[in-house]
């Protein structure tokens, strides 16, 4: 049994919730199966140039995603908890297998729960500092992490 | 299953090795006991002034050491593997509840197993620049981490 989540704090952390009309189980195998990840993970025309996923803690979830001109930005993280279809949790803080990253941000979770035939779709991204988190902020959280919730339902409805 | 701990790397990596003659469960019971830990866990004459521990992934360890000169020191973690008797992770690039911790420095991994009636006992710290590396080792990890299984040895031995 793991700790629960640590308190949600707005000066910290921000969040995003939204109830959607695709299954859990769904959701679940578009945030974890690197193939899907490059159908919707990053705003369009972005594109993601490579992914891996090592599936349980400890394990490595590295992106890299790729601008319109080229240019490439790895993002590098390791997963801390995976209760399939029902909470994501992984930081960015920790490289895979526990190596303190050189350039800390966030702990992001992904929280899933079923709503009649769709899922209550929540996503936190928890900070260290205020400063972190008004720059993720800055950065566009909630337009970037929406637009790519849109893009994840729609790949999810179209591949059905 | 839990991915493995990232590959030692020396330039990166701290690492204390040694046989030791009690059983790995009062190591155990040695680490994860506030009331045991505040017995040798900093350097004498410095004092554990107080400590949290909630032996779980995600939970907090929170130690407050306190110099001869009545200074204190916090020091807060968050476990990330707890198997009894064999190993314990835990790092302070994060606090409870993997909210990402204002100061990260290091991950650490408590190896144990049994070596006869006694232990052989691994302490890993793992950095994610090698600057941290150094400066953890310019600190004295050498000296303070065998100092302190020395007082873990005699603790145990003492309270037989």
């Amino acid at each position: 049994m793991n700790a629960p989540l640590a308190k949600f704090d707005p000066k910290l952390d921000l969040m995003l919730e939204r109830d959607i009309d695709v299954p859990v189980e769904r959701v679940w195998q578009a945030w974890t199966t690197p193939a899907q990840i490059r159908e919707w993970f990053v705003p369009k025309p972005w594109t993601i140039a490579s992914c891996e996923i090592d599936l349980r803690p400890g394990g490595a979830f590295n992106t890299v995603m790729r601008s319109p001109e080229g240019e490439e930005f790895p993002n590098m993280g390791c997963y801390l908890e995976v209760v399939p279809n029902e909470r994501l949790i992984w930081t960015d803080t920790l490289l895979a297998g526990y190596r303190p990253a050189p350039k800390p941000f966030f702990t992001a979770a992904l929280l899933l729960a079923p709503n009649g035939s769709g899922t209550r779709y929540t996503a936190i991204a928890m900070h260290g500092e205020e400063a972190a988190r008004q720059r993720h902020e800055d950065m566009g959280f909630h337009d970037g992490w929406g637009t790519v919730l849109d893009q994840l339902v729609a790949f999810i409805k179209q591949s059905r």
